[in-house]
C-alpha cells in the first residue's frame, strides 16, 4: 500500500502560501460575485433590502455601526451616502455605540456591517437599534448568520469563506456593497439621475479588472515592502476616502507585521504628531481624491521636509505626486467614490509582505481571533 | 553701574522649568475664571450666547469643527450635548470638514474651537458654516482673535496666554466651555430639569479644587513616568468619554516625548491593534464612566493577558480596579460627565516628566508650531 502524503489546509490554499495572499487574489472573483445581479444599465437591484420611496422619506438619518475592518468600510459609506443620497450618516464603533444613548428612533435607518455576521458588539447594537424602534440593513458575508437572520433587510458580500485573521475580500466586498447601497438609497430618493447611476455602475463594472492589474502587479509592492520591513513605525495619510483606506492600510500593518503603523487625516498631522515624524519613519500618502489633491500635496511636503521617506498613491496618468515623493504606486483610474476598491489592494499587499519578510505568522497573528464573538 | 542680569524668558516661567509645567498648574486659576459670572445656582448665564429657545427649536443639528487638541474637546462636547440638550451631534476634523460637502444649512449649529482663535483649516470652516446659512458659536481663548470676530456667538475661555506647545489649560478651559454650551442648550431648550443643572453645577464648582488636589500628587506621577520613559509604544484606552480624554493622553504623549501613543476605543483593541500588544507596550487605561465600568475592566483584562504593564485610572473609593491592573491613579470623585477635566490632569503631567526624562524640548517640541495658521 502507498501512502500519499497530503496536507489538507496547503491544499485549501489551492498554491498560496498563505490563506491571506489567496483571498487578496481571491478579489476580483469576489467583487464579480458580489455585483451579479444586481446591475441593470442605470439602475441597481438589490433583492434582500425592501425600502420603498415613502418609508425612505420617512428616514432621517443613518447610523452605520461595525468593529475594525468592517468600520473602515462604514467610513466609505458615511461619504458615499452622503454624498449620493443626501442622509446625514454617523459611522459608529459597536462597542462605543451601545452605551452612547445614541438618538435613534422610527426614523434612523441603521446599518450594521459584520463578515462573520456573529461579532458580539455589532450584534448587540442591532438589537438595541430593533429596540428602539430603527429600520436595520446587514450588510455580511455569512448567510444565515445572526446578523443576517436578525436584521430587516441584507445585503450579502458573496466573498466566501474568509480564513486569514486579517481581513482583505470581506473588506473590499463590503467597500461594494457601500457602493450598491448608497446608490439604491440614492435610486430610491431620486437624489441621482439614472444616467449619473449609470456612470457609477459602468465604473464599478470596471473594478474587478483593474483590482486585476493591481494584482498583476504584484513583484512592485513586494519590492516596496523591504522599505519597512526593518522600521517599528509607520504612518498612512490621506483626505476624505484616502483618510478611510488610511486607516484601514494602517490596520492591516498593524495586525500582521507588529509594525506600528497609524493613519492620520492628512490635514491634522501637524496638530501635534508630526512630532513623530523622522527619516526612521516611512509614510504612506494616499492621493486620489481629486478635489483635495493639492492641499494632500500640501501635507505631503510637511512629512517629506523632515526627511521621511514618502511613497504616494494616485492614478496612471497622474504626473505631479511624483515630484513630491520618493516613489509612487500607481493605481487604474476611476471615479474617486470607487478608488477605495483599488488603493487598499497595495496596502494589503504591503502588509503581506511585510509580515513575511519579518517572519511572522500571517495568516494566525498573535493576540487575535477571526471572528470576535466576546464584547 | 552693577549690572543685573536676568532671564526674560525664565521670569515669565514663574519658577517653572518649562512653560507647560506652568500651564499645567494655572488650570485651577484658568478653570475658575471660565466659569466666573457664569454660574448661577440652577442656571448657566453666557453673555456672549444668544439663542432664544425659537431659534434653538428650528435647530436639528450640531457640528463641532476643530483640529488637533481642541477636536478632542469638541469629542467630549459630542456627548454632552446630545445627552443633555438631545441634540445630534457630529464631530469634525476642519482639514475634512471642509471638503466634505457637510449637509449644513439654516437648522445647523456649527460650533468651532480654536484656543488661538487663527487655525487656518477652523477659520475657513467657520466661513464655509456661515455661507450655507448655519448658526456659529466659537470657543476660542483669544479676545479680538478673527474666530472670535466672525462667529455670531463667542463662548471665551479665560486660560491666558498659552506659551507651551502642547496644550493644556487651553484643553481643559474648552472642555469647561462644552460643559456650559452643553447646559446653555438644555436650559434654552428645556431638557434637563433645574435642579439636574444645579447638581451639574454644583460639581463644576468643584473641579478647580479637584483639580489642585490632583496637581498635589504630583510627586507619584512623576514617580509613573518611569515606567514609559524607555519605551517606543505605549496605548491608551477608554470607553465613551474616557475613550475622548485617552486620545488627548496619547497626543501630548506623541507631541512632546515623541513615543508613539496611540488611543484606542477599549472595545476595538481586540479587531486588530491587540496584535501590537507585549510586555514592552505600557498601557494607560481609563476607567472613570460607570455606565461602562465593567466592560472596560473586561478589556483591561485582554491587555494583561498579553503581558502589558497597566496602569488604571478612577475615581477614589473604586476598590475594584486595583485588582484588574498593575497601578491605579485615583482621582476625586464626580460625575462622570465631568471626570475628562480630571482625568487628563495625570495625563499631561505624564507626559511632561516623560519627555523631561527623554531629554525632549518640552516646550518647543520638533517639528510642531503653536497656532497653525497654514492649512
Amino acid at each position: 500500500v502507498m501512502h500519499v502524503k497530503w496536507d489538507a489546509v496547503a491544499a485549501e490554499k489551492g498554491g498560496y502560501e498563505h490563506f491571506m495572499l489567496k483571498e487578496i487574489h481571491e478579489q476580483p472573483r469576489a467583487l464579480r460575485d458580489t455585483m451579479l445581479g444586481r446591475l441593470e444599465e442605470e439602475k441597481v437591484v438589490l433583492q434582500e433590502v425592501d425600502l420603498t420611496s415613502d418609508e425612505l422619506a420617512q428616514i432621517h438619518k443613518v447610523y452605520i455601526v461595525a468593529c475594525g475592518t468592517a468600520w473602515h468600510a462604514g467610513l466609505v459609506g458615511k461619504t458615499l451616502i452622503e454624498r449620493w443620497a443626501h442622509l446625514p450618516v454617523e459611522v459608529d464603533i459597536a462597542s462605543e455605540f451601545r452605551y452612547r444613548s445614541p438618538l435613534i428612533d422610527e426614523h434612523t435607518l441603521v446599518v450594521v456591517v459584520s463578515q462573520s455576521g456573529e461579532t458580539a458588539d455589532t450584534l448587540a447594537a442591532l438589537r438595541e437599534a430593533k429596540n428602539r424602534g430603527a429600520r436595520v440593513i446587514a450588510i455580511t458575508n455569512v448567510v444565515g448568520s445572526t446578523v443576517s437572520r436578525e436584521a430587516h433587510d441584507v445585503i450579502f458580500t458573496w466573498a466566501g469563506p474568509e480564513i486569514a485573521v486579517a481581513s482583505t475580500k470581506a473588506y473590499t466586498t463590503q467597500l461594494e456593497g457601500m457602493v450598491l447601497l448608497g446608490l439604491y438609497l440614492a435610486q430610491v430618493k431620486g437624489t441621482l439621475p439614472a444616467n449619473k447611476i449609470g456612470e457609477i455602475i459602468q465604473g464599478l463594472k470596471n473594478i474587478p479588472a483593474q483590482v486585476q492589474e493591481i494584482l498583476d502587479q504584484e513583484s512592485s509592492i513586494r519590492e516596496l515592502a523591504k522599505s519597512f520591513v526593518g522600521v517599528e513605525d509607520a504612518f498612512f495619510l490621506g483626505r476624505s476616502l484616502d483618510w478611510a483606506v488610511a486607516m484601514e492600510g494602517a490596520l492591516k500593518m498593524k495586525e500582521i507585521s507588529y509594525i506600528h503603523a497609524e493613519a492620520y487625516a492628512a490635514g491634522e498631522l501637524k496638530h501635534g504628531t508630526l512630532a513623530l515624524v523622522t527619516e526612521q519613519t516611512p509614510v504612506l500618502a494616499l492621493a486620489t481624491q481629486r478635489e483635495v489633491f493639492d492641499k494632500t500635496v500640501s501635507n505631503i511636503k510637511e512629512v517629506k521636509a523632515r526627511d521621511a521617506k514618502v511613497f504616494g498613491m494616485t492614478y496612471k496618468g497622474n504626473t505631479s505626486l511624483a515630484k513630491a515623493v520618493d516613489q509612487v504606486i500607481y493605481i487604474p483610474e476611476t471615479r474617486d467614490e470607487l478608488a477605495p476598491i483599488l488603493t487598499v489592494i497595495p496596502l494589503q499587499l504591503l502588509a503581506y509582505y511585510v509580515s513575511v519578510a519579518r517572519g511572522c505568522d500571517v495568516d494566525k497573528p498573535r493576540n487575535l481571533a477571526k471572528s470576535v464573538t466576546v464584547e
